[in-house]
């Protein structure tokens, strides 16, 4: 991280907070030298908290914020009534340019809804998608959208794979992604029309794409591509499918563990290792969706995460901000765009 | 298994085929005496492979087809062409009612393409749907559709949901099954429109269907309901990516144990508890996707599962039969139509 970068932070959002983001941004603040927060929330309990950590406070600026957007209130009432809320004013700060991004851990209805109308989405991209990073046998992959658009067709499919492809680039660091469609069978003739006609514009672009062609649900943690793209009903239940899971395997290995003295004594000596395997499926790691194809950088941290989890979606901010993702998503769209250009016109004879 | 019953085998079907099937029949005939079997395919291979099993011979009548459908077959060429295909002579048995189901491990699209052409949907069942059974934190569950259908709507899943309580009825023993439709949230208004209106009829209906609401990925693997509902992309991407992630973590477990000499130590004395974990998520347990809504029981076998796995398929097929899962379904489905039926003529005055 080369220069300054200043973000907004919802500190009223989420199941923990304040507390958790200011714990969050003290963490971040330490790994990343140059990064300057606007706090957003009640400033007679961010005040005292935020005075616990000098060095944070002097990178600090608290904004006060009278009203609270609660987790189960409604876009609507989000974007149209609380006008002073603490996730509102920290997209406002997006909006005038005062940040370049904003982190909340609040209702994530609301902050999709405030984004697409404060923000506004990137010249070309027709709806911001969520993306997240996740696991897999060979790293780690991104797999977006997972849940901001629940149908999607085939041009909206394009626009995603472009984001996720910079994404890749950016914030995972690979030289060429590979992208795969998320569908039911890898041969060309399965799924949905909406998926044939992305898999055929994606085949047909001029972009720097690699595109692997289709994918199926086990090819997700396989890691078979660096890209998942799927619209947002499929990603998001794939998704949490995968959650479930992953919380069901670490059940059935603790009851294996509990069966006999004899397996408990293995489990002490397995111990360190087991907990490399904790580590590598931590979900503190993969924290932060982000909301791609908005004029800024908007990432939504899980509601229920400790301060390491909020440090983390506070870093997939920073990586997109000082890698310029936007700049390079409207890059490609352009070249896209381009692609698609009318054939010059030619004299009837 | 009060009765006997005659399954009809495609010998030819699988990777592993016919050894395997002949091997999982002789398996599956242990367990359920009074089982018979009509085995399609090549004799030549079949009769000496059938010696080497005296009580399975004597159970068993060798059919002679000549024709194999290959994995890769196309649906239509399998229908059309292959007419004397193991397969087609297999589905064709349960049509005349020489067998009251079929079990194959071979090309899926085939079977399913075979099995709505000859022995055709049960009345009131517009389109058959695939079910298979998984593990969760409570038991196992069933999800369905898993892939017959890729676009499904409102009246579609209600069927497979009617079809779904019975299987948790007859194959999973629930005497009150509970059923959910699989969204992206639990709110009434979350999901697209055909998801609306599914839910509105199954709160709506009459019939004796515990109805949960919405349910979302994660609470396929927390066993909330006993029955997931969902289109058969969705089911399909779902189910595979469980998959996907069970090998991530089997993966990620084995790495961890190598670690260190300690580590393996350890593992050797969790070994017993280790197989216990590993038999809870065998997938061989949960062999068997069946194609609900038939005039016949259709059950598909992995193609690369082992005698073990098929003979569990049979014991889905088997578990269908002696339960009367078919003639259940027709009642539910009178019950179902009944509700719906117009009110009475009354005299405008």
């Amino acid at each position: 991280m080369a220069k300054e970068i200043v973000l907004a932070l919802d500190a009223m959002g989420g199941d923990y907070a304040p507390e958790v983001v200011v714990r969050g941004a003290n963490l971040a603040r330490i790994r990343y030298p140059g990064l300057r927060f606007l706090l957003f929330g009640d400033e007679a309990r961010l005040a005292p908290l935020l005075s616990r950590f000098k060095r944070l406070a002097g990178d600090t600026e608290i904004r006060h914020a009278d009203e609270v957007i609660a987790s189960d209130e409604k876009p609507v009432v989000a974007l149209r009534q609380l006008r002073d809320s603490s996730m509102r004013r920290a997209v406002d700060a997006v909006h005038s340019g005062e940040a370049a991004g904003v982190v909340s851990a609040g209702n994530t209805g609301a902050l999709m809804a405030l984004a697409k109308v404060v923000i506004k989405t990137l010249p070309g991209i027709s709806r911001p998608a969520f993306a997240s990073t996740f696991p897999t046998q060979r790293g780690e992959s991104v797999m977006l959208d997972l849940g901001a658009n629940i149908e999607c067709d085939a041009e909206n499919l394009v626009q995603f794979a472009v984001m996720g492809e910079v994404f890749a680039r950016t914030v995972l660091g690979r030289q060429r992604p590979i992208i795969g469609l998320l569908n039911v069978g890898a041969e060309e003739l399965k799924g949905t029309e909406r998926l044939q006609e992305a898999a055929i514009r994606l085949h047909e672009s001029e972009l720097p794409i690699e595109f692997h062609g289709f994918v199926e649900g086990n090819d997700i943690a396989e890691g078979t591509v660096d890209v998942i793209v799927t619209d947002g009903f499929t990603g998001n239940v794939a998704l949490k499918t995968a959650e479930g899971v992953a919380v069901l395997y670490t059940e059935y290995l603790r009851a294996a563990f509990r069966r006999s003295i004899i397996s408990r004594l293995g489990y002490l000596l397995a111990r360190p290792a087991l907990r490399h395997f904790r580590d590598r499926v931590d979900p503190r790691r993969y924290n932060g969706a982000t909301l791609l194809g908005l004029n800024g950088v908007v990432v939504k941290s899980h509601g229920g995460t400790d301060h390491k989890g909020f440090a983390n979606a506070i870093g997939v901010a920073v990586d997109m901000i000082s890698e310029g993702f936007n700049a390079k998503i409207t890059d490609e769209l352009h070249r896209l765009h381009a692609d698609h250009a009318p054939e010059p016109a030619t004299v009837a004879l």
